[in-house]
């Protein structure tokens, strides 16, 4: 099985980061080709960032078209260029904050999510509403930690993450713990030792998603909403993006 | 990894063919035990028979505790005992209803559910609420087929329920077909290909979003309300069900 | 008119007391006739023990259908079996939950609820949500007191009630407090004089519903989800049971 | 017990027929005084009409301070100058559109409304999504009977209102049948026994309800949303009823 | 174009005050009207005050005939009688409200009321709901400033509207403040250089709201359920009002 | 005043055809400046088509920041990039889909929508789940004509949108309807005279609050999720559009 693996974001760190931490969970079976957009943010931290990144995941979907992956996960807690994907590839596309939402609400009756900038917390808040899970989350929090401190974490930062989990534990009423961002992927075993409840992070909740629904022989309706895009005249740098 | 897969009916033909669906899709590795419970109904086909399998489902999952399963697949479409048996397990449970309503909304817009009979729609319909799934399904369909016939299934058993998943995809502008009843399993594959659309058996994405879990170490939450239950006197019957 | 009024759990000492609540406020035309399952938890404290309880229920109302009861109330505050109970009997079946939740919508823009265990609190939660209370519930609390504490009630845990209920009605907003156990009946006229807000006990105003529906002439709907159970064979101590 | 039976519009016919329903039901004990707005609508068949009939609901609530009611029933589907009247009066207040939609839910998963003119439907609808009721109800439905046509009902008129109902049982899965407006009380007996499903007028329902909460020693609550209006000078022909 | 600007209290000073806020913001080409009811409460503070004040904008529209108003502005923050004012001008009719929240939305992504009493707080939430703009309010918080206080601002009223604001700012997580009184629209441009964010007056926005209806042509749907009332009798001293 | 006029496809006839709809409802003191991508789909019938839309219009609000814009509309329905340019610009910014959902809920109690391809619904419906408008909109409905047949719009083609209204107001029980398409602007009065119920274009609305903001001193909020994008390195042919 052959996996693509977007990093919506164009550090090259953490892009390898993913990797490494989707590898580690990935059955021996699959492949993981790690990927980045040709252009756009270092790291995505508001909605204009993500409307560039949805772009650059719609990009990388498009361009690997040749490699014929059997799943794509689009691994940033935004889930930016979700559908564009499903439409591009027909493929399973599998969102990481979307996976880690679907394993929370099956370990947990209420959960909370820990994230990096708290004006990225709405972005988290749309997609509960979307995906049908605002009632089983107790509340999105913010850390204010930059996307990028975390592709060297230190102790403080982890700390600070610990922390806001806790508080967010008592104050939701919830019992496990949602990680933000993906590039917090490493910080779930520490995270969950500590807090003595489920942590969960995406990256690894979508591979082994993507993986399940390959088994399954289930792949992206080719009916309606997700059929593949109609053909169309792309112009400017895009202009061999076109359907 | 061990696998308690409990048919929440009585029907010994069912758990079998429960049984085989469930291992046609689980890896090499997973080990299989399938029951039933000791009392309740032939098949669950109305709210009162539910009341009996749920606690059905709660006294397997008590009797396997020396087994010591790595998690649990409940295989009835209404996910009876669900909640008692991640209480009393601790391992990550997956109901089939659950299971298929999570796969369906990974792969398409809107899905359409076919049951067996009308009356059990309304099951369904609290599920879908419950779970937070209720925007993403377009309808819940009776056909008003009996369970039990669903042990062998006659070709123009086949035939009604494609019927009604031809009318309900077009009724509900849905793209992808859930089937509403555990023992339907082994008709998803012949159905996927009539209606070219992804048609998806609960039971087998159980098993792989148990299998998933596992693999990731996530287990039902110790924190709140899955703890493991209060001890408690029990009486009659289930004296020797207590905690 | 007969009123099968049927306490969830096995404890003979709360099966009077809610019977005393009952009789207490029953018109003098009313006939209770106060039951117990003849298996299951001694008390209703997570949702494991409810599992055990709904079928307790539901072979209550099988085995008084001799009697030919005019209306059921089911008396604990998660409503376990309520829905079985309406298939078995036909006539009106009120849970206590429900009931208290009706009756608080009507004489406050917003409740509070006030129970025992934290962890039943994500039962009242969902039955908010199902009987469309949702947005009328300001909060429920726990405080923790065991139910068979409720058996003979001490000074100090009606404080902590007392208390429990003073700062939901301050921190939700609120202007009425609904008792979350059938165990705490008895409590209401005290909580009420002391808190001088309508403190209100669902097992009277169940009575007082089942009585206006009999009344009324109005009886669970013959038509669809609640129709009388299909014929079933019953395997092992349920035997007998089936329809 | 003392009922103040309000019909929010002018019509004395109306008032009447209204106050024979209500008395019907009425226990022994209860004194139902029936009394209609000194000025306003002959019937309410618009937002406009509406405006009117809840002041009126209002003024009546003043000026039967003196008779002390133990309870106030507002006896027009759609409720209006209902929280007007809690907070004027303090004891129990029930429109007859909520009191209709509580029954129903108690009786059946699913209902219907079938109504006079099409262009009411709106107020029912949305008073459905204020109570919480809105997942509860199936459709609601017009018939364009004018409502003073409901005075004297013709054999034709009955026939049109069987016929909705039929087509409403059948379009929206539901199993109960509300009764639109209090004009229809007389109706509820034969229409049931034709349609062989519970039919529920509000009237009946409101009066029991009513009823009910005195029995329990429930008020509106003192405290916040619906505490006594605070002293205010009114102007014009409505002078004296400022508080 | 003709404005017809309704206050719904009877206090002639507020009429004058809300009139020189909508005059202050109105094109030069919009001729403003400043009525109020000829009967009701000097100021608007419980739902019993606000169902006078209903149909005393009812009546206002309907006096207001001859003049031909090209748009209608309803300006007290419970909207009342809106609806009415719709069938019975069929032009725009904004309610201040509405307007504020509107404007809101299309600028903060979150936002919070800060109003008079604490008692009206239920009237804004309902109306959110009814509006569809529930999920986008942080919360709706009381300063208990009584309306008339409004009349002649001191330094310390608009000192604890400012706190208020500053605190449901950081507890609801919202950039924007709507003001949940007409009488506060002066206060607008002080609060809002204050807070450094959005503070918003309903009044100026409808009025805009209003004139952009207008030039674009778009009237009041005259199909279904804002169509003119229909013709009815009214009696004692509405007599006149009928349609 | 500057308007800021996007037309995130890259059809340079649909950027004239909108900003003549534009110009043709905004006051002469209303500077429009109309634009579009650099890069991009012609037209926007799919979600990957809308991926790079909404870099598009990001990158269209980057660059005109020279320009300093008072406020921006972004012109195709399905608001791309609509939270982007309220970071970027700061500015009041306006989705015409939004536009024309906020003016239907003004004059009808309930709209319906009439678009282009049915494939596109989705897009609509989701965003009225997330402005909250949902409850208001009967239904979406597709007609299936492909969006730059609109360039030149044929009898034919205005008969079949005319037809799908038709068909839209009946079946949902709507009173206005909303065309789903920047490209449908030039019908919106051909279609109003023939249906007799008032049709919405978003772009002419999107103008006018634009406007109205503008004239109010609104602007986007500084504070939080909407604050100016934090600075940020960015890739490829994008690398001068970091902030």
């Amino acid at each position: 099985m052959k996996l693509l693996l977007i990093n919506p974001n164009t550090s090259t760190a953490m892009t390898q980061s993913i990797a490494r931490a989707a590898q580690g969970v990935a059955s021996p079976a699959t492949e993981v080709m790690a990927v980045q957009p040709s252009f756009g943010p270092a790291s995505i931290e508001c909605q204009y960032d993500e409307a560039f990144a949805a772009a650059g995941v719609a990009e990388q979907v498009r361009l690997a078209q040749g490699w014929r992956p059997d799943a794509v996960v689009v691994a940033c807690f935004g889930d930016p260029g979700l559908d564009a994907a499903r439409e591009a590839s027909g493929v399973p596309v599998i969102g990481v904050a979307e996976a880690a939402f679907h394993a929370a609400t099956l370990i947990a009756t209420r959960f909370s999510v820990v994230t990096t900038l708290t004006r990225t917390c709405i972005t988290a808040e749309r997609l509960l509403q979307r995906y049908g899970f605002e009632r089983h989350c107790g509340g999105v929090h913010g850390t204010d930690i930059p996307v990028l401190d975390l592709e060297h974490v230190s102790d403080e930062t982890v700390s600070r993450i610990e922390q806001a989990a806790r508080e967010a534990l008592s104050r939701d009423g919830s019992s496990a713990i949602v990680l933000g961002c993906a590039g917090m992927a490493s910080l779930c075993t520490t995270l969950s030792a500590r807090l003595q409840v489920p942590v969960i992070d995406g990256v690894s909740v979508a591979v082994k998603l993507a993986e399940s629904l390959v088994a399954l022989g289930l792949r992206t309706s080719p009916l309606g909403d997700y059929a593949p895009p109609p053909p169309k005249v792309y112009a400017g740098w895009a202009s061999t993006l076109g359907w």
